[in-house]
């Protein structure tokens, strides 16, 4: 679990898309967020207050986030300069890099003395249990997609805020290394080994009260054959209630497999649905989160309107046009 | 991969049972067993020439591999004193247990004083890719299950057996550490990072002549909530062109897991043959293999009957009956 409140470090983006991870947590966490630290020449900016380690530090920021991504497959010596400060001023550092920080010698040792921790969240940090299929308290919810990147994340927030906008207790559980950063806790779940995946999402998502939902973040896809078993951990250790079909529908083909094309709505509502029962008999799909980010307005309510007519069921972009009627669904449910 | 053949060291197993790994290797690779170590009180006996270490090595043997399971949770200080001296006269060591020979300090120090592997075949040696789907050249099976622990791994081997006997190319393909340690190289999948489960059992079974089959070891079951994700990364990163569907008809619930009924065999076979088609159109299911190691032959046999009759295709105890039947339903789709 990473300590919250955080300072984010923009270090040197190129650009805004280069810290698309600092743009999440002020997008879904600003209160996690107490300012920003940018060094010379960083083209982002999240619209906090540029501070310096020492007024963050005053701000009671007790994180360093790493919310950009790094260039050339290595931390730089000019990054290095700042964590290195970050962790003498008393700060833990938080990374989703594919260079560990654990991997740093220095970082390493300067934690060491000073007591600070280095959360690499690639990486579990939990003994995980083999899934025991016994039955939890509380409700959950899981969005599946067609594909990958499809926005299963971004329903899931988006859930979360228009569930608690309503009054539902609701809580976004994330899988994976944005989500952790965004929340401060979750599974790295592309990292578990193969036999505790499930169980790691029963630990993600324990016993809670009777009208709480778990909102659990989806990964992968059950037809995308490079990820597919970490779909299927998801939707049997999760157990959920409630199934969101996510969808981009402009995608030509399963992200990074040329040669295989999208499963239709309805071939991902029933395989999901089938594989779910097995672990949840009273699951129910509830709605379709389509990602029509690349389409025009009226394209994209045309689009959401035949899924609706053909489907029976609400279809929306919940970051674009709000989860409301999904967080209806589900509140039917409870 | 491991050096053959091997010495099987069976050393103070309390009943042939605790020594079902050098079983297996006696049954199904009787050319790797040159001979047995057995220690005092030793109660398993696979038939073989009992040998002091330097009389197998003498013989040929390269590999002394711990085909008996350990008590207590450690490797004791008497498996420690034969474990030294194999690696003191040039062998190398094998191994599935839990307790991992490499975090043993002193067989470590030998081993890197003599130049000599420890194989640990429950931990992956091999940095495996990210599936890519591609489809391969040759052909594959996958056997998969109702449940876990039905004979899935046998079913495998004795179709290899009846494949070779009719004069077909067929090679066993393991995934788990018994299978690994039989033939002496495979792909711990259970021990494997999420994100690289499907492209481990790509590695596994690469390009090959196109009248080749693998026989790719199955493991859980889709129905099993705990290990499901592994399935499904063999049913994709596997492309099989053909499915077996096993089954053990005694059991009254998915082991390990006392809320859960067994799928029927028609469920399995739908299930399987949607997700399989995703990685190849073509999967075809084309038998079902029956454990009946429970029932009297005249049940086992009214047991198969009923199946074949029921679903249309060949039905065996491949390890009772043979798997003869299945082997022609294979070469028919070559």
């Amino acid at each position: 679990m990473i300590q919250t409140p955080y300072l984010l470090f923009l270090g040197d983006a190129p650009d805004q898309l280069a810290a698309k991870v600092a743009q999440g947590i002020k997008d879904w966490r600003p209160e996690n967020a107490v300012g920003q630290f940018r060094m010379d020449g960083c083209k982002a900016d999240m619209g906090l207050t540029d501070m310096t380690l020492q007024e963050a530090k005053a701000a009671g920021a007790k994180t360093l986030v790493i919310g950009v991504a790094n260039r050339g497959g290595v931390i730089s010596q000019e990054w290095k300069k700042v964590l290195v400060m970050a962790l003498e001023e008393g700060f833990d550092l938080a990374s989703g890099l594919h260079n560990l920080l654990r991997d740093e010698a220095d970082l390493v040792a300067v934690s060491q003395a000073t007591g600070q921790h280095l959360h690499d969240v690639r990486i579990p940090e939990v003994d995980y249990p083999i899934a025991n299929g016994v039955k939890r308290k509380g409700k959950r919810v899981l969005p599946v997609g067609t594909d990958c990147s499809v926005g299963k994340m971004y329903t899931g927030l988006c859930l979360e805020q228009a569930m608690k906008k309503r009054g539902m207790k609701a809580t976004f559980r994330p899988t994976g290394q944005t989500g952790i950063l965004i929340t401060g806790d979750g599974v790295p779940l592309d990292a578990v080994i193969a036999d505790f995946m499930a169980g790691s999402v029963e630990w993600l998502t324990p016993d809670n009260d009777d009208d709480h939902w778990d909102i659990i973040e989806g990964q992968g896809s059950l037809f995308h054959v490079s990820y597919s078993g970490v779909t299927m951990a998801l939707i049997h250790g999760g157990q959920p209630d409630a199934l969101v079909i996510c969808h981009e529908p402009t995608r030509e083909h399963m992200r990074g497999l040329p040669g295989y094309s999208l499963p239709t709505l309805e071939q991902v509502r029933d395989m999901a649905l089938s594989l779910a029962k097995v672990a949840n008999p009273t699951c129910q799909v509830i709605g379709y989160a389509i990602n029509t980010q690349h389409m025009s307005e009226a394209d994209a309510k045309a689009y959401l309107a035949d899924v609706e007519a053909r489907l029976g069921l609400p279809a929306t972009d919940p970051f674009r046009f709000g989860a409301e009627t999904l967080a209806d669904a589900l509140a039917d449910l409870t």
